[in-house]
């Protein structure tokens, strides 16, 4: 383990120098403190004295809204805060920008302000902290998102693959046999794991797996509009999303072109945000619980705090059976869609 | 919810009764003390009273040794037991045989003694209750066994398929192409993940898929005498085993027919038990942290009863490379092991 010594053999300076660097004294410039502890990361040296004064952990945000009940995550960050305050942690909720990731490594932020753990949220495989939590050696719990081999960073999510394998199921049970997949484009660990969880649920089921069933698309409007016919044309008769957002989409597209869902489609959302609900039909989908998945971090937080080195936390996927799916329809005895 | 009235009901005698059947009275017939548990169960009746008293949990084993430092089962209980022990918990372990499970359901089983959540250890797919456990409304956590879409039970385990990615790279750095599974029968759940991961493994680093490169067998000594020459002789270099036990039969067994592990034959296990270390090459190895397993286990139960419905936790699964892995031996260039 490295000592402060050490730093300040590294960088040629005095002990105390270092020591006002880690402890946030005012009177070195921004410019050595940074230096300073840039090199206690890069050494691996662990601010005991911190640590033990203050239990802080922290949550960072990045590509996802959390401030009011209706965006995604904010029973997330409830149901973490309900298990992480009782047990005496201060917790801080921080948005970061991929900006700010680029001018300040991750280690170094993390020991500036002294947070012992953090809960990351909505990262893409795009934010430049990912690259460090391949190799942190800060307990880190990622949603949705997962490195391979660091024993101090774990993984939580729901399982897309119980969640497609019940949607699949349910659609079958109906009659449908060409099931189709809307989804965002692959640059995010959890959307190519729904990727393949639609593939494998197809395979489970004997079902036949076609490009051409599949849209993916980063503009949720645009991309629904081009997909729902091609699709339609395809002769598949239900569709799976990646998201409520984009399933929701697809009913308002489907009411303007006179597409009865579910009579002439049918289809199953993820996430089963409070708006699913609200639809018209209302939303057959795959649950996340969202509160739950809050707790789920702080456990696998915990686990990664007392040395136990899971690598992930899958939580249940339920399938919520609301309206938006129904049997195979007539149509389908033709091929494609009559009134493209 | 089922009141001590609906069980009553159901079964035609009075509510006392009933009550001093739930509260093991000793003044009814053991018959009708049974016929009302198993009453109960069905009913899906919680005995709060009881599980407000006492917090009993029960860690319940089978086909696995716990009683000494060198048997498997032993750091997990211990484990366990670290962490739920200073939370007030009462903790009974319990070996149960087939024989048990078939008189008495699960449910009435842990009716019976108040326990109010279960952790399973060494269950194969014939246990007889397996089966319960995919109904069961009690908070059960399975080590090694998985049941689907019930959100009362987790799974917990060391993350097979991390393991053999790290085995296989290490032998494909080492220049292995060849490379064999010797496992037990795939009757368990977890066997069978790990021959999976075997497959996907290979499949990740582009080798060749053989049949003739598996050998199962229930037997230990018996399987490694039949199929270490088998493999040798289709070209294989290098074995996967499922247990460190038949890696370290293997090593006698070569040891007995001249054959020089490392040498001509790599070898990795899959357990770290301690004898790991005392082979003779010392064993390369995937490393169950048994104590971490416990712990692990512990935080699942705790999910659980905090209504938080996780699916599975996986461990990371670290390979330690000892002496028993070396580079591909010369004599792969002519096909078969020469000396058989």
């Amino acid at each position: 383990m490295a000592t402060i010594n050490d730093i300040a053999a590294k960088l040629g300076v005095s002990k105390s120098t270092v020591s006002k660097a880690l402890n946030n004294a005012t009177d070195i410039s921004e410019e050595m403190r940074k230096r300073i502890l840039e090199t206690a990361v890069e050494l691996g040296y662990v601010n005991r004295r911190l640590q033990k004064k203050e239990k802080k952990l922290c949550i960072l945000v990045a590509n996802m809204d959390y401030d009011t009940p209706n965006q995604f995550g904010y029973d997330i960050v409830i149901g973490f805060k309900q298990m992480a305050e009782p047990e005496g942690w201060t917790i801080d909720t921080i948005p970061l920008t991929k900006e700010f990731q680029r001018l300040t490594p991750y280690g170094v932020f993390m020991m500036e302000h002294g947070y012992q753990a953090a809960f990351v949220m909505g990262f893409s495989l795009l934010d430049p902290w990912i690259e460090e939590f391949r190799t942190t050696r800060i307990p880190t719990v990622l949603y949705d998102n997962y490195v391979k081999d660091n024993p101090h960073v774990a993984s939580i999510g729901c399982d897309s693959q119980e969640g497609f394998n019940l949607a699949v199921r349910h659609l079958v049970k109906l009659g449908h046999k060409k099931i189709g997949l809307i989804s965002g484009p692959l640059d995010s660990y959890i959307l190519k794991a729904r990727y393949n969880a639609y593939l494998n649920a197809l395979n489970k089921y004997g079902l036949e797996i076609n490009e051409n069933y599949i849209g993916l698309g980063y503009y949720v409007a645009e991309s629904t509009k081009t997909y729902i016919p091609k699709l339609l044309k395809e002769g598949v008769t239900a569709i799976l999303f990646s998201h409520d957002i984009r399933a929701i989409s697809a009913i308002t597209e489907c009411i303007d072109r006179d597409i009865n869902v579910p009579n002439d489609l049918s289809i199953i959302g993820f996430d089963d945000l409070p708006i699913a609900t609200q639809a018209d039909p209302p939303l057959t989908t795959i649950r996340q619980d969202r509160i739950a998945l809050g707790k789920c971090g702080y456990y696998a937080m915990t686990c990664l705090l007392n040395q136990v080195p899971i690598g992930s936390i899958l939580l249940r996927a339920p399938l919520i059976v609301r309206e938006s799916t129904g049997p195979v329809p007539a149509w389908s005895d033709n091929g494609t869609f009559p009134s493209l």
